[in-house]
């Protein structure tokens, strides 16, 4: 096979042969079919793949990735498309390799407490399978706490993995990358390579580490071997408001500093807590407070009661105007239900929104919610903010109203300056969503140009061709 | 600068300059200081260096290896020199640099829960640091279990990572690469690269992830940022002892299946016993059994308790013969220092030993332990065996005598044919030692051709001269 032929002609012969390989509903190519795969999570940002496959298998992501490769194709992976940095979208073009049918768990083995799934399974299925058993994949709350329909947890743990994402337990299990123990990834041209299984530790270069948070860029995540690990019998929830933003910021940093180990710590101002009770996931949050904390501890019955205790005392020590601990389990699933569907409610309080994600060291975090509100501000535009205090990992929504000419753009440029000043706070420019196409042109603000080129021509050895994900990352 | 120069010109040009840039006593090279420097924890391998420098900073470091690279002298990095692979020994000659000199805290900072350190600070040092603020870096027991002098702990941060070392702890914890927040790492060409800092998490490639684990073949490692974690108030062991080992390897099974969460979970056998219980740190281990397994779980007082309680009863129903509550802290802490003498206890039971480390899936204990008696039994050499539960991590010991001639030769073969029984058993060939030099040729046994030709590539990324660490890792 050669790349010679015309682009067209080459797309012709891949689509024929990806019929063959993979089966004739396996392969989307219709224009009409195609238009959903225009756009990910991320509304700013558009691209037209050419096609989009449906591999079942290992084996077949392996032979349409090489078809594609061969042809000089590129080749644009993509899991529930819940990115918001264009990561899932084809900018450059070419074949969208979707996870969409590699959906299954493969095997479950408590002995080694690990479980072997699909790229394309879903991050909540997981919880919901090892709920019985008494078991949990730890970086989210877990499917009680899910509240379908319109749960924003329909990502893949291929796109997790894509994304290195972070979840509100990370505070205590660590974000994705802490749980993998083997990868099953196709490189460019086709082949298959198996890196660890279950264990703890490999002999050689740590490839999943490399891999992980590569955005698709290196090579396609085809299936993972995760930790799991057993569910505490009890689990108690602790809300507290605060009539001062700063305070809440400054009390995340005294519950730390006490040496309590929350599972959870997650903070909604005041705007967010609006947008939530004013829509059918409204669990009685104070709509009064500034900000609120909900954290989650975790522990055998009596363990549990006390640490709770504990954490309420030292929000009550640092300006917290009310504390509640919510022992019910019923009440608790309906306020992080309530928690978890902040983004979808900000259609109650403004037409349209951009949502950021940057970290900041926790310290910080005060600062960087009145630098947020301030950069919206001097737009006339709101700015709500939900916090992981986890992973120090901050989204910023900003409100703007498309049918307002330039507003959007505004709502953009909002973002962008939060992001800088989360670098300049001395955090990043993604918490899990990636830097993909649009924080590319952020880059340069975390890294010298000798690192981003250190970065590339690791990229190169994978990816000779340059045909994975393009455009993607780097500058 | 250039490397035409002859190798010893190149070599008395690099000694007059690395005196200029570090001091006339940061730089060793005559003969006899240089001796000690000829091996390392590996006594079946050696080889010589051409000189020893002891930079103190990074800025220092740098210099040294800029000033190495640039004359075409091999780079080796050096800890404590505890490798089992032969990992810190020079077996093509070259510069070692030490890190003995950069062994300074840097920064804790407990409202990010990190610390900041050079990659010369002693594990332990962290913890005895950390110990009066509640805090611990939850890699291995901590300094209250150290029996000293003559601890095992006394390697460095830099060595753990460049091994991406597990520990006591790590089953509940995690290995090395799990607990890093940031590098700074000296490059080859004498670059400095800083990557992450107090976050969770990064944009772009995951450097940390590749370096950790790459035995100084890529970068050295010059200081590293770690995560910390709150102490427990309460910790509680639980001694058990079996008549059968194969049954002690199925109860760490079933401890597992129970849904505890242990600390540490540790098995050593009947020989191992005998061995610490031979000497000075005997804590009245029962010397009648094939095998004893040691947990640790932590929490509140009561939630210890209460975990300890039902380990204790999950052991019982799973052939233990005996199992004792340690409550004592005092009898604890001579337990545990019992257990992290079973290697230098060896010499009660037999002149000399290899000990091997390999990784098997939890589930094979048994069989493994089985393995690794048969393979010295069929050599008329006696194994004994100490198992980190944690990351499935297994170290047998065995015993020869270097005075029979070919002993040692048999030693090392059984070694050989452990470790490839661990890979058979779906393990690996090193949990926390490194491949180095000693396990190269088995690396083949994990990993296909192309794999190790990716990580080659990898390498040439790094080191396009092939400077550092050579002839270690790949075959």
């Amino acid at each position: 096979m050669t790349s010679s032929l015309s682009p067209h002609r080459a797309l012709q012969q891949f689509i024929k042969k990806a019929k063959e390989l993979l089966g004739e509903s396996a392969v989307l190519y219709d224009e009409v079919d195609l238009l959903v795969y225009e756009q990910d999570g991320t509304l700013a940002v558009r691209g037209k793949a050419y096609a989009v496959v449906f591999p079942r298998s290992v084996d077949e992501m392996a032979k349409a990735v090489e078809l594609a490769y061969n042809y000089g194709i590129p080749i644009v992976g993509r899991g529930s498309g819940t990115s918001l940095s264009g990561g899932a979208t084809p900018i450059k073009g070419g074949v969208i390799v979707s996870t969409a049918r590699m959906n299954k768990i493969l095997e479950v083995d408590l002995d080694n407490e690990v479980a072997a799934v699909q790229a394309g399974v879903i991050n909540d299925w997981i919880n919901s399978y090892l709920a019985r058993m008494g078991y949990q994949y730890p970086i989210d709350l877990g499917y009680q706490y899910a509240a379908d329909p319109g749960s924003q947890r329909v990502s893949t743990i291929g796109g997790n993995i894509a994304h290195n994402s972070g979840g509100v337990k990370c505070f205590k299990y660590g974000v994705t990358v802490n749980q993998l123990r083997g990868l099953t990834v196709v490189l460019p041209n086709g082949e298959v390579r198996r890196i660890g299984g279950k264990e703890f530790e490999q002999a050689g270069y740590d490839l999943i580490g490399l891999l992980t948070g590569s955005e698709g860029t290196l090579a396609l995540v085809a299936e993972a071997v995760v930790r799991v690990v057993p569910t505490y019998e009890t689990t108690v929830t602790i809300m507290a408001k605060f009539n001062d933003l700063a305070a809440a910021g400054r009390a995340v940093s005294a519950v730390i500093a006490s040496g309590a180990m929350p599972v959870a710590m997650e903070l909604m101002d005041k705007l967010a807590v609006e947008a939530v009770e004013s829509g059918p996931y409204a669990a009685g949050l104070p709509r009064d407070a500034e900000a609120i904390l909900l954290i989650q501890v975790e522990g055998s019955p009596p363990g549990a009661r006390d640490e709770a205790a504990k954490v309420a005392e030292v929000l009550r020590r640092n300006g917290a105007a009310g504390v509640e601990i919510v022992e019910d389990p019923a009440r608790a699933a309906k306020i992080w239900a309530a928690r978890k569907q902040a983004f979808g409610a900000m259609g109650f309080v403004g037409p349209n929104y951009v949502v950021e994600d940057g970290t900041i060291p926790r310290k910080k975090l005060a600062e960087a919610l009145m630098i947020a509100r301030a950069a919206g501000a001097k737009r006339g535009l709101r700015v709500a903010n939900v916090f992981h205090a986890g992973d120090g990992n901050l989204h910023p929504l900003i409100l703007y109203d498309e049918r307002r000419p330039g507003e959007r753009e505004k709502a953009i440029e909002a973002g962008e300056e939060i992001l800088e000043a989360c670098v300049e706070l001395g955090g990043t420019i993604t918490g899990e969503h990636g830097v993909g196409y649009m924080k590319k042109k952020l880059l340069p603000k975390m890294y010298r140009k000798e690192e981003i080129e250190l970065m590339k021509a690791i990229k190169t050895v994978f990816d000779p061709k340059g045909l994975m994900n393009p455009g993607k990352i780097f500058p």
